[in-house]
Parts: C-alpha cells; structure tokens; sequence
C-alpha cells in the first residue's frame, strides 16, 4: 500500500530551454481546473522563470544538480540557481521532509527518449507508478539513473516519491505540439493514479516492469584540447533503448573512421546526443535492461 | 554559360550552435585536400566563432542579419556580430564586388527542411546549380526565399552566386552524424559541379527546376504582452513543403481550440517551428510551388 498522495508537485522550466514543460505549467496555471483531483492538491512551478525568459537551460549554472543537502545549506553559495534552488527547497522541501508527497519535474531532450519516466528511488510505490504509467501507454519507458552510492543533486529528490518525465527528441527552445499533448497525458496518468490509490479503487498493473538501470556514462572521443575527434556513429543516432553489442560501431571519427563498443556486455544506451551534455563530458548514458517483478 | 568560377568560399557556424556547417568548417581544415578542385581555390570560414565557442546562435546580434550596405558602411555599429560582419566583407567581398565567385554558407534548422538549398538570387547560374544538385540528389528542395524589394542582409549576400545549404530537423548544438554526411555530399556536388563547368564538361540538367518561392512569414498567435497563445498545431508539426490548404489547421491554443489558415490559396510552409524565430516572431514561412523553365 502506498500511503495517500495529497499533495503533488508539478514542475516545468527547471531548465529554461525546454518549453515542453515550462508551457505545460503555463498552461495549467491558466487552467488549473485541468489539474484538480478530489483527493489531491496539486501546486505548479516554472523553477527556473529568469532562464525561461532568455530561452537557456541555465544562468549561472544547471539548476537541476543543485539540490544536495550540503548545497542547500551553504550561505556562501549565491548564483542564480542556488538562490532558486533554496527556494524551492523552502516551498517543497526541506529534502527528505518535503512538504510534498509527490514531485513531477517535467524535462525535455534532444535524444530519441520518446516518453520516458526517470525515477527517483526504487521504492515499490514508484515501481507500480511507472509500471501503470506504462500500462495505459505502451510507448512510455521507465529508467533509474542515478548513480550509486551518491547522493542525487536532482529537484526531484527534494521528495521521496520524485520523477522526471523525459520526453524527446526535441529541439531545445521550440514547442513541440505532439510531445506537449503527450506529457499532457501521462501527468493526467499520474493524478487518475494518485487519486484511485487515495480512493482505494483497484487498478489493474502489470505484474513485471522493464527497467533500464545506470551503469555509466561515456563521453566523445576528444582531443587535448577537449575538442571533438568523433560524432555518434550514423547507426546510433536516435537509437536510444535499442541494444548496443560489443563490437557495433559507436563512434565515427571526422575522418571517416568508426570506433567500435568495446564493453563485454550488451547495453542500451540513453540519452545519445543530448545538446546540454556536450559540456558535461557525456554522449550517452549506458543502461542494462532488467525486469523487475512487482 | 556561367563565368569561371575561380575561389569559392564554405561558411560554417554562421550561427555559433549551427553544429553541422561549423563542425564540417573544423574537418575541411583539417582534411583539406577534400575540397580541393584542380580549378578552384576553395576557401572556409568559420564566420562566428566566439558564438560557436559559447554554442549560441550571436553573442549580440544575430550575424545573418549584418550584411546590409549601409551596416557593413557605418562605424558606429560596434557589436561583436557587425565587426565580423565588417571583417568577412573585408576577406570575401566588398559586396557586390566580391573577391570570391561563390559563397556556401551552412546552416542548420529544427524545422524539418530535410536538405534544402536557400538561394542568394534566382539568376540563371544560380538555377542551374540549384537544379543540378536536386538531380543528384531526389531529397534536395530549393527556396527562393528573398523579400522583394528588399536588399539582402544575409551572408550570402556578399556575392552573386551566394547560396544556403540548410538542413534539418536538427536541434541547435547537436552534431547530428546523418545530416552532417549529407550536407558534406551537396558540398562535393556543389564543387564537382563548379569543376565540370570550369572545365567544359557537359552536365545532364533537367529542363525544369521545382522551386518554393517566398508568399510571407507568419507569426503565432500572442497576447498583449508577446507571449504564445497557441502553438503550432500538431498535424502540421514537421510537415514543410507540404500543402497546406485554405481551412487547415495550422495552430493549436493552449485551451485546445484549432485555428484554420485562412489564407485563399494554397502554399507550402516552410521553416515551421525554428527555434530561432520565435523571437523573430516568425512561426513559419509560406511560400508558393513553382516550376521554373531551365
């Protein structure tokens, strides 16, 4: 049993090129009744409004790996996005006590995500979410990113039961309409789920989830300089959630070259070619695919 | 016939997140020999690259815009994209005189303009590339896109046989590996063709050329205070140079009503959805199919 679900948190624009969900909370802030549930109060927040007014993902600094505990803390931090971050801790938080039950931050990406749920804990409660959200949609994935054995900088894990809807490929700055209506749907997926759990109504889940679980993250092939010596391979480009075998082409050099996967295993990677992480060192995050019984 | 075309100039990252052309300026200076033609200097320009370096399409003014006569001439603009507009004049032009008989200038949109050449003039010599390229290439649609009676502020505009490569969907900084091939390939016609002419072999050209010609641009709908109060609608999303007919829907409010073209002929949008039009406050371009006579 999850414990009642009354109040949920819905975020847009914590980075303030992805227009999917910042116009998502505009639009529901115009149109709250869209939100209402008999059971639930539902609070919206554009997290990132000065960066949403310049179209950028950020001011001084991703907002979304701001939230650990020891960051939340120190005064002497004073950028942009630490000073929102505080502030959001403030209405949502404090992290681990949130006066929230529920936080659904809503991203975009230049990767062939489709619509994917990113977890925020393991917790049976979020499993089964997932797992429904994927029920009524069949193009919904489910992945559990983070890194183990540290502490998550996401918004998200202001609150125990906290999730990314990730949907993509879309380009950073543009609204896109069918990826709008889509992420439209799961979060009233989200609520029709809260609110029959809080009424005690039965919903028929699935008894397995598949679950694409982190094992790392693999940047370009750079020079010296930091600069690019390869591209995604032709062949993986959009390929996200499809399996990549040792020896497939992963890379290709601007001299024609391809650089072959060199891991023992098979993968499946995630967010290949997203434009924020070229400056992260990251090309795409490697997942293995499980499923996890219910 | 066409003069000799003697020095040709490439011009990637125009716009510094345009990936694709800048990315292709770094491999050709690298591998130069890949644009070398026995009668051609070919030169490359990396036109914008403090843009690049921070991956934003201008640092103060978008640099496409600069190149108007009375711009280029007046030196109280001092803005990091009209000094460079001044400088590439200075190495490639003075306009209409220009030191190069050719500019090819790469760029890249999140609109889905597959592989379009944007054309600097519809002179002959222009049409005749333009409709040679396409023959190569069936995906190859070509614009003329041109306010008339307006002078061109654009690059391209340095020159009379100055055109746009323009790729897409792309989003801004992604080095997208398919596109990139194929905007290399056009790049290789482009050449090959200038050679074959230069050299007096003859060229198979179809007799007539398909070309979508400027109508005017259209904006979203906004309130009072400019922002979006619709977005394009979703059955026209990625649709360009498709037919959109007199009482298509052509937005979607956020209240989800469909507002109707209401325009009494059909034309062909292209451009829907650019990242960077909104601010130009430009949802797409309208323009008219033609066939052109060779």
């Amino acid at each position: 049993m999850m414990n009642q679900i009354k109040r949920v948190a819905i975020v847009g624009g914590t980075h303030g090129n992805e227009f999917t969900g910042a116009y998502l909370i505009k639009k529901f802030e115009q149109f709250p009744n869209l939100i209402e549930r008999s059971s639930i109060e539902t609070l919206t927040l554009l997290a990132n409004p000065k960066a949403f007014e310049l179209k950028r993902r950020y001011i001084d600094k991703d907002l979304n790996r701001c939230f650990l505990h020891q960051d939340l803390e120190n005064p002497a931090l004073l950028g942009y996005e630490e000073q929102r971050a505080k502030a959001i801790a403030q209405q949502l938080g404090p992290k681990g006590n949130a006066q929230v039950d529920a936080i659904i931050d809503l991203h975009s990406t230049t990767a062939n995500m489709g619509l994917s749920i990113l977890l925020g804990s393991l917790h049976p409660a979020s499993l089964r979410l997932a797992a429904y959200l994927s029920s009524i949609n069949p193009r919904v994935k489910v992945c559990s990113l983070m890194s183990p054995n540290s502490e998550s900088a996401h918004l998200r894990s202001l609150c125990g039961l906290g999730m990314v809807i990730e949907v993509g490929p879309v380009a950073q700055g543009v609204l896109n309409p069918i990826l709008f209506q889509e992420t439209e749907n799961i979060i009233h997926g989200v609520l029709d789920y809260f609110e029959a759990c809080n009424q005690g109504t039965a919903l028929q889940l699935p008894s397995t989830l598949t679950l694409y679980k982190y094992v790392e993250e693999i940047d370009y092939p750079r020079n010296a300089h930091g600069e690019l010596e390869a591209m995604i391979h032709p062949q993986l480009q959009f390929r996200d959630y499809e399996p990549l075998h040792p020896g497939d082409p992963i890379y290709l050099t601007f001299d024609g070259r391809a650089i072959a996967y060199e891991g023992k295993e098979t993968v499946y990677p995630v967010f290949i070619n997203e434009a924020a992480y070229y400056e992260k060192g990251i090309a795409m995050c490697l997942t293995q695919k499980q499923q996890i019984a219910l």
